[in-house]
């Protein structure tokens, strides 16, 4: 890849609740009902903003995820809170997840083009299939689908959902008060789709949006995840533990792009990473175990069980995971992410509560705990070295570690020339400098 | 009715791009742009709260309506609009129009939810089932389904979402920060909803909102619409083009409330009003005889044919309605709205250009052309006659028919002591006198 197409890096702030280390909360500076304060998030997007990072991100999923005694578990829908934050931004993007095995694509197409409209251009979606029968339980199915089926309906929604971004021309409107004609009929167009999984004939009721489609992102690193992101998607944002893995699926995923004839450097590859930042890295540190001692270790023994599909009594705190565990192949839904803990276990041969530990900043992401020197090396050290188009960011507590991520880290990373200063565009797809779909007219 | 109880009204503005007048975008003063204008429509709400009005309300179909060579025909999703408006404003209520036929339960109310918690409790869910085969084909249906089974399914969908919205107790979150405990698991639920059309396991991943359940609005007025709304509604939006029919639907809803139990006063009805205002009455006049001269006839006789299930061909625009027409059980789908279309030409003996002329300006809805005396005047007629308790205001033109409204017919009101000075809480319900729903825990 030429050097000068990827001198800058891209960063996120993935926001959630009082921050990404379960216990958080728990802190004498975090307001434990912030997971519902509008107030909060708008201060988190500004501080976001502030730092001129790529876009804010929530995650989602269609159901009560976990214990809700062990965190906060209620928040609030990412369309409706992505578009609030829009009214107290200017700049920052505004990525969004929603599922595609719940939804309906007139629905959904319709919600990210108005929160495009809304927003200016700044809207993405995160498309997950969402696993796991919990959520499909909500939705009138006994269990998930297959986690094959997911992906083709997924490739079917997005298949549909780009034909009503593109249901009206960026010109239909012709606006001609004398003749009393509002839009060209012959510019907006039904999309007669009839795919394997849905049905639609259009056109969208909202015409076309500032950036043509909202960026598309995609987070699932299975084979099936894989492909759907080669093919679709324009950033990936995943899960790796370490620099050669990383590395490693950094050119898989760039390789499968370009087979499908696509411009790997259309598909921004963003792992997530947690910083933990002190002054001294043993401040850090000492951070980050204050908060892996305030995690109740029985409600996190229940969630790792639930990961590993096993009875929570089959894991002893102090001793590894138990043997004959399945393999990735026998697993549903969140497939990677099963494969990630386990190898992550028995490749350090953590105990349980130690396992505990270190999923409970990043369920599975990679924490850096360090002074804002070591974190902008380590981030530019994988830039560098072609495991990362950039990070979501994803601090263990909010809003303090964003704060110091954007006042400490950032102005390293912009005087070292990886980061931009300014934003340059006014969309979504500008800040990632990825083009406009053209309309199809 | 205690008349202490009823002494002040309910006014709603309705917002529709440029104006409830089809021929509305033509003026000069129009921006045809207008109807994915977030400044717009923040403009609109601004006024509106000016005014101390109860709430801004939009309506809603999941398809493209009517030919977009005529009005402006996409628009913004309402609930993605009215987050935005939550910003925007401070006190005003926020009532969306959203499908029971083409959603989910358990996705509509996370969102009604958490635009409850963005907004502070100003959250309204008009409910409707969407009549007409072209919405059921943006679904993978051939054709909508029967109007019956729309309103089954649709009180199904508000059992279930009532569940939900109650599956966590107010004060389900303890945040207990020493032991460890964020909310009380006895405190949060599972609805293990199992009716007709949805099975829901819960339970909601939003905590209970400011309101408890966002404010139940219903506009279907046929036989299964009173019943829905008699059981189910807390205001039901109504096109009335008499005062005598308007009487005699206010008090067959109230009866029916009465017969299932519930409290009359407990629904409002609130029919729409189309004001166009005028320093005078032939000013008035003038401008509403202006906007029916800026309809382009055969873009509206295409309309008209639609709403008759006629071909265009049958209706000459110098004649009356032909003979012949379907009785309305015949009709599947804005059955009441037919009824009143018919009703209203044969009644006054209408050609059809003049039918297209009234119907052109509210679609259904009553237009007054007046003196903001005049107006206020039939106000408070109708208010006094039982025939309404407070009205969907419906301005021909946007926004300059809302400024008039607000500036010069509210302050009328307001003397005469029929409408509020000041808000005097901040939800909805408190706005309409509303109890918030108890959490049933």
């Amino acid at each position: 890849m030429p050097e000068a197409e990827r001198s800058r890096l891209h960063l996120n702030a993935f926001l959630m609740s009082t921050g990404h280390h379960e216990a958080s909360w728990r802190l004498p500076e975090s307001d434990p009902y912030a997971s519902t304060d509008i107030e909060h998030y708008k201060n988190l997007a500004r501080i976001a903003e502030r730092g001129r990072l790529d876009s804010v991100f929530l995650a989602d999923s269609p159901v009560l995820m976990g214990d809700p005694g062990r965190r906060p578990a209620g928040k609030l829908e990412p369309t409706v809170l992505l578009t609030a934050l829009a009214g107290a931004t200017r700049r920052i993007g505004l990525i969004a997840t929603a599922s595609s095995s719940y939804n309906e694509p007139y629905n959904l197409a319709r919600r990210f083009a108005s929160l495009d409209h809304v927003s200016g251009g700044r809207a993405g979606w995160n498309i997950v299939t969402t696993a796991g029968g919990d959520a499909a339980r909500n939705f009138g199915l006994d269990d998930s689908p297959p986690h094959r089926e997911r992906y083709e309906r997924a490739a079917d929604f997005v298949d549909v959902s780009k034909k009503l971004w593109d249901s009206w021309a960026d010109d239909a409107i012709v606006a001609d008060k004398e003749r009393g004609v509002h839009a060209d009929p012959a510019r907006v167009r039904g999309v007669d789709h009839a795919g394997p999984y849905f049905r639609v004939e259009g056109a969208l009721n909202v015409p076309r949006s500032p950036q043509g489609h909202p960026l598309l992102v995609q987070a699932g690193s299975s084979e099936d995840g894989r492909d759907f992101a080669a093919r679709y998607a324009e950033a990936v944002f995943t899960a790796q533990q370490s620099l050669d893995e990383a590395i490693a699926f950094y050119q898989d995923v760039k390789r499968r792009a370009l087979a499908l004839g696509r411009d790997p450097q259309a598909v921004k590859i963003l792992p997530g990473i947690v910083p933990v930042l002190g002054d001294t890295e043993a401040e850090a540190l000492e951070l980050d175990a204050e908060l892996d001692r305030l995690i109740v270790p029985e409600y996190a023994k229940r969630q790792l069980a639930r990961t590993l599909r096993l009875d929570p009594a089959a894991l002893d705190l102090d001793g590894e995971l138990p043997d004959g565990l399945p393999e990735e192949d026998e697993i549903e839904g969140a497939k990677s992410r099963y494969t990630l803990v386990v190898d992550l276990a028995r490749r350090e041969r953590l105990t349980v509560r130690q396992l505990i530990g270190r999923l409970g900043g990043g369920r599975g992401h990679r924490t850096f705990a360090g002074t804002p020197v070591q974190i902008a090396d380590t981030i530019e050290d994988w830039f560098a070295r072609g495991a990362a188009d950039g990070f979501n960011v994803m601090p263990a507590v909010l809003p303090s570690g964003l704060e110091a991520f954007v006042d400490r880290v950032v102005p390293i990373l912009q005087e070292r020339g990886l980061f931009r200063t300014e934003y340059e565009g006014t969309t979504l797809r500008d800040h990632y400098g990825l083009a406009r779909p053209a309309d199809r007219f």
